[in-house]
């Protein structure tokens, strides 16, 4: 019997126990800590402990709860097996959903009038054409694809960025760091749907925003270390970002008493861009579970050494 | 030399002179109130003074600004001539643009998310799947069915309804009021498209409140009158109704003090949903004004009768 373990450092996820089951009754589960988990041959993991994996003798395959697999490529002891994570359509679809409206938000200038009700006032903001609205996207993967493509539909000017050169029909394309500056000058609406490497640590910074129309508006739903903070409450206290919304933090929970709970013009989200359900994720482990007992090639396999 | 009045009761409508002037400079484009407009033949409006179209001997022809018609007939002395209106792709994709940040920021429980950060709460709400959101669309015409196919594609599960029966792909459709209950009870955020009619007048009022689910949305960017404000009031605070954005009102703009400012879980916005730009008024204006003078067919033309 095939052993999976469930790896969680900071999350519950001992919802996923049964879903892997109904798919794959075959598999034995167990949760990291229980003695016999010692000899599990898979691990489905989100940011495990340090040292956790490595620890695991006969481990064949590590499996990604999400789409993102920083939280478990930051364990320098990494070992040398496949690394798979989740790709799965409802999972973007809930990703464009969020973009969209955090989108829309700023292209309608709903920030503007939301603030406007406590003081009682009454005022009709110019409406902008979205064909005028440039919405960059910073990652065309999976994910950020699906969400140009739905903000192209509704008629944004949308532009996207990524490390290899792509063709995606209606968006105007930018790819590698020569051509990262030209795709940020454009953008009203910066949105980030990056993985976290070491390539994109950072990158949401103070020379990135200076690059931004004045009064740009960021929608930051990649991960907590692509942005600094500080850097990004300087610009919007200075004007130069007119607003943003930021889903992902370095900690999460973000905790009480952090600057980001009262910068100015600045949303706070829970990292709630988009999650798969426990359905979707128990499904796909199961069937790379099984593909890897039966000698089959696995599904939306990492590239461990591009961290994506 | 064809004469054309520009009428408003209460906005400033002079924008409109130069692009129906560019248009078609054969015309005579003249203000309400200057002594030449007497004369005039056609009549360009937005709530204009009680009387005042009565009071053009040789008016031929009255021009809503906008899609809705109900501020011209609220005039018992509206002449029997033709009445014609504004129908614009991008009128109706602002529209959609508004409801779907609308539906989005309920269905992604963003008014709670939004509501947490005064407070420094991290709280993550389950994320529901579009397709088990219902979204009921009132009114299913020029503007409400693009509204309705826009929410369809995102996922969600569409329903409408209008005075007769209408097949729309994907939309499930009711029709009169014998099917108002039936669509009402099915439906999680209702939308108001409604044109207002004598039929329509007053129609969110607690009795439809009651059949709707509990803790259901409202998004009502019909007309004022078709809302009872109290009743709204009530179902917000009794939770019945959960959240609510308005975005018209009898009394525009909403005067200060007025209990809609400040009521739970109401989202007050300046009728901000969706405008025609002064070009497309300008050049449907004119076109209209051509045929006209040239005896062909006009286009748009409101039934008077039904009040749309
Ligand atoms: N907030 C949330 O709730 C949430 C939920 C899900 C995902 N996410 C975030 O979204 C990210 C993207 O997910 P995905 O499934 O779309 O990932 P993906 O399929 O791996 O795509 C990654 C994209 O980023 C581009 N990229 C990577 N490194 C780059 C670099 N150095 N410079 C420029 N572009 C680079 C890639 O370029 P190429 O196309 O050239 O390879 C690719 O287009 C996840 O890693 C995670 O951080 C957040
Ligand atoms: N807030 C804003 O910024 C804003 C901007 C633009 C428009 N609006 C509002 O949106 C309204 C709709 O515009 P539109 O261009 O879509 O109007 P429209 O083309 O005239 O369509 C009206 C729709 O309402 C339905 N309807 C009318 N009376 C009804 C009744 N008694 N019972 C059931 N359904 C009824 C019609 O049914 P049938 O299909 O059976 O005829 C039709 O589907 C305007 O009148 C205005 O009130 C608001």
């Amino acid at each position: 019997m095939t052993k999976v373990v469930l790896m969680s450092g900071d999350e519950d996820i001992s919802d996923l126990v049964q879903p892997i089951l109904r798919a794959a009754p075959e598999l034995d589960v167990v949760m990291h800590g229980e003695q016999s988990a010692s000899d599990a041959e898979i691990a489905v993991c989100w940011n495990p402990p340090v040292g956790a994996l490595a620890s695991l003798p006969k481990l064949r395959l590590v499996h990604s709860i999400a789409a993102g697999v920083d939280g478990i490529l930051s364990d320098c002891a990494f070992p040398s097996v496949p690394l798979c994570r989740v790709v799965d359509p409802q999972l973007a679809r809930g990703m464009s959903e969020f973009v969209t409206w955090g989108v829309l938000h700023y292209h309608r200038q709903l920030d503007r009038v939301l603030a406007n009700q406590p003081i009682e006032r009454w005022f009709r903001h110019e409406q902008g054409d979205s064909s005028e609205c440039a919405v960059g996207i910073m990652g065309l993967g999976e994910i950020g694809s699906r969400v140009a493509m739905d903000l192209q539909r509704f008629g944004f000017a949308v532009r996207g960025w990524a490390r290899k050169p792509r063709e995606l029909s209606g968006v105007t394309t930018f790819a590698g760091p020569q051509e990262f500056r030209h795709f940020i000058q454009g953008t009203d609406i910066l949105v980030c749907l990056l993985p976290l490497t070491h390539e994109t640590r950072w990158i949401l910074n103070a020379t990135t925003f200076e690059y931004l129309r004045p009064g740009a508006k960021l929608i930051h739903v990649g991960r907590g270390e692509h942005l600094v903070p500080a850097d990004l409450i300087a610009a919007l206290t200075s004007g130069k970002i007119g607003g943003a919304i930021v889903d992902v933090f370095p900690n999460e929970p973000l905790p009480p008493k952090d600057h980001m709970w009262r910068a100015p013009n600045l949303i706070v989200t829970p990292h709630m861009a988009s999650v798969a359900s426990w359905d979707t994720i128990g499904t796909q482990v199961a069937a790379n579970a099984r593909r890897l007992i039966r000698g089959e090639p696995l599904q939306n396999v990492v590239d461990v050494t591009l961290c994506y």
